[in-house]
């Protein structure tokens, strides 16, 4: 069960486990400064697969197959999959998940899905909705550059604020099982538009929304910055940090000593061209499961903010004219002696 | 809270209340056999705005305004709101909702999304993470024409096989106050896919997930077809109706006697020129908030199993020559004295 917080938080009484996790990564991402942190990397990004699509399907499924093996467990265990990316109608997902046959919840919440997704299952999982569920997300950065920009044969050009969409998948194993992390709450985030309309800075579209998200989350649990080891958003970029640092430090809330972003975190931008950093659902879900979460149950991080953040545009709604609003969820996640 | 039934399924021991719900729709669903039921019918399908997305994301906002209204509540007192579209990433519900500053879980299930929607809400009211959620989808012909067949402007031709997507949207609002129709089970589906690969027939590439989703229901709950007032699909058509009708025979149920489909409820198909009949998200869920359920409260059914069903697939997944799979979402609805 869970117990409401403020206006946006819930606090589980017994805390859901993260009971496995399991990641796989492009060859770019190997090349990056976590390579050598990550479960599985390509040789190449397309896995065997005949178009991109299929090769982001791919990566869940994989993600997926890793993350049961790794606890010796059956798909038949797992009762319900929280899952969904980036691409049009998610079809990543369906054609990824599909062959496992697990009763699916599919999320869009554009890069902000992991956080939506981990937040459902360990709700389900608290209230003992399930033994076992799955959490997981995906990104691809061709089959992501094919729908939301051009087709890389087109070869186009890029200014430094856009950020490079991450070729991975994590998948999370949620249940009642002791482990050594655990979900011990969630904010869940509300759509903030600050007016943004260039899709190649999605940083500074996200990071109002994740502001509001982290400044609600210490609110409603009466916290500092201080009490989290990490506050870690999912993929603003070295932009769109300077401004969550801003626009926290204009509600009372100095993050700056506690701040990761995994999409700067992900990639060597300087030496790896990348922009503003990584971004897409799969880069803040990769760097939780391969990074952060050895850290967290090791004990070396108590207690971790994880706050995944999207930007919620398509091309339809660019090329009308709208804005492009952020929403970001945050899950909190505690070491478990 | 909720027991764990079957393999798929959960049965509420507080049954969350659906409190209100309201519904709109556009001119053709208005002249429609339905007509005379729902809340708002628009003159026109534009709704005041300048786009069809703009427009869908109207019905959105207004459907939760009239649901609020009709109980004289805030939108406050949601605690949170499960939405979703067909639109890519979603962004008629993002545009729609974002003025509510509501959290949000962004969904994506198809046209089985209002199923997944009060599916998830229920779950959380159950659980007591919340007092009051709002469970909401939309849909708009025009705006689904040019994102999956071709701008309207182009005047394809459509095969009588094909269905035509409902303009409307309706909301639901779930929470502990008392009403006199409450959910009181799920069970949510996998992804079924039979190979089907015409996207101008998706009652077949939903038939057999509405199969599966409905005869798991009657296993996990130990019911008979009869043991339904009414068993509803959403938006299987006048071809999608035969085969599921067929599949569930197959497997022992004969739900000849109690079933009824949304999607040729809502449309005199040969009048109005609709093909195989209605679907898209809006069609189920308009025609449960403003045709069934009032059914329900009135204690004229008893009990009815809502499933609305979903095709799961994108321009690219049919471009690429995918099959589209099918994945249906039900939820059990009684009357409460």
């Amino acid at each position: 069960m869970g117990v409401q917080i403020g206006t946006q938080s819930l606090q589980f009484a017994e805390a859901p486990y993260i009971i496995s996790s399991a990641n796989i990564v492009g060859k770019k991402e190997g090349e990056g400064p976590l390579g050598n942190c990550f479960d599985v990397v390509g040789e190449d990004d397309i896995f065997g697969q005949n178009t991109w699509e299929e090769a982001e399907s791919t990566l869940q499924k994989e993600a997926l197959a890793m993350a049961l093996g790794k606890v010796h467990m059956k798909k038949e265990e797992i009762r319900y999959l929280f899952s969904g990316d980036l691409l049009g109608q998610d079809i990543a997902t369906s054609f990824g998940v599909m062959d496992y046959q697990v009763p699916l919840f599919g999320l869009y919440g554009a890069c902000s899905t992991c956080g939506e997704a981990l937040s459902l299952g360990a709700m389900c999982v608290a209230a003992g909705y399930a033994e076992y569920v799955a959490a997981m997300t995906s990104s691809h950065f061709a089959s992501a550059e094919k729908q939301f920009r051009f087709p890389l044969e087109y070869a186009n050009q890029r200014p430094l604020s856009a950020t490079w969409t991450v070729t991975g998948s994590a998948a999370f194993i949620l249940g009642k099982k002791r482990s050594k992390a655990r979900i011990t709450g969630i904010t869940t985030g509300k759509i903030i538009d600050y007016g943004i309309k260039d899709s190649m800075n999605m940083g500074a579209a996200m990071a109002p929304a994740a502001a509001d998200t982290i400044c609600t989350n210490l609110t409603d649990f009466g916290r500092k910055p201080e009490d989290y080891d990490k506050i870690i958003t999912g993929d603003l970029g070295t932009v769109g940090k300077e401004i969550l640092l801003d626009l926290t430090r204009q509600q009372g809330f100095d993050i700056s000593g506690v701040h990761e972003d995994c999409g700067i975190l992900i990639f060597d931008s300087k030496k790896q061209k990348t922009g503003a950093g990584g971004s897409g659902c799969g880069c803040s879900a990769v760097t939780l499961s391969a990074y952060f979460l050895n850290k967290v149950e090791e004990g070396r991080l108590k207690r971790i903010l994880f706050v995944p953040t999207g930007a919620l545009l398509s091309t339809v709604s660019f090329n009308e004219g709208k804005t492009v609003p952020g929403i970001a969820h945050a899950v909190v996640i505690e070491h478990a002696g």
